[in-house]
């Protein structure tokens, strides 16, 4: 008897708390992450402005990835990137990161142009590292899934703070 | 014996797509999501930038909200607004949702200062709504957890647009 009172009460709550819960006409959507796929262990940065504030505060180089979902090499990319564990493990211990689908108003984040997937380096101090780049003369900070070895050797000229070379 | 083969297959699948993704140190993490608890079915948009991208485009006002995790404040306000069907489904219908624990660069966005919590409104002709406002003379954009209906008026007045007024 007391099971069948407690499993009408345990049943109005679950009822009720599905009640509760607003849920769009179009059906129950999948919570947005700030990762979008590039690496959900990550803690991302949600705008320029707070990754730099990290990035001044922690002193740790900023990585800024900018992609677009319907764009296939953003999505090829991405897939390397996400399950490369150096790539990973290197950007959660030494970099803030932040990814962005929308261009920012800073020019200095398109040095050559508003492209994706393009990614930039920015130095603690604020500096775009636009030394860094990839191997594309036409699109100097774009890499292809193949070009993976060559931003990790960035990742790692970028962990080499500007003022640790003066 | 195909049974016994199989397992171990699996057993090995499993175990090396375990060690296959990166654990930080200090413990595997739940994904950041954009909408911080403020409502997981609304669609956010991630910057300011985007946001009034959005705005403009779909001629819906945009709502900006300013929080901080560890105010509490902001704490009880987010447990009342995410649990307003109201709020959510408005929000969700006819405008372009936004939260942000960082202050952007756009001075319109603080007409009274910065603080937290904080509620804008936004036309699509991108104008700061300046004249929805809460019941604080001293923080003209704040909202208590009492002030949700008021909340909510505002909302229906920021749905009438302003070049509707014209």
């Amino acid at each position: 008897m007391v099971k069948a009172v407690l499993s009408v009460v345990l049943m109005l709550v679950v009822v009720s708390s599905t009640i509760a819960k607003y849920i769009p006409k179009t059906g129950k959507r999948v919570p947005q992450t700030l990762s979008r796929g590039w690496g959900d262990q990550l803690i991302w940065a949600q705008t320029y402005e707070e990754a730099l504030y990290w990035s001044r505060s922690r002193n740790k180089p900023l990585m800024v990835l900018f992609h677009l979902e319907d764009c296939p090499h953003s999505q090829a990319l991405k897939k390397v990137f996400s399950e490369n564990n150096e790539i990973q493990k290197t950007l959660d211990e030494d970099f803030i990161v932040l990814n962005l689908m929308y261009e920012t108003t800073d020019k200095h984040l398109s040095p050559d142009g508003q492209y994706v997937p393009r990614i930039l380096f920015v130095d603690p101090s604020m500096t775009v590292r636009a030394d860094i780049n990839g191997r594309y003369a036409n699109r100097m900070y774009a890499y292809e899934t193949g070009d993976i070895n060559l931003l990790i050797s960035n990742m790692q000229k970028a962990k080499k703070l500007l003022k640790g070379e003066l």
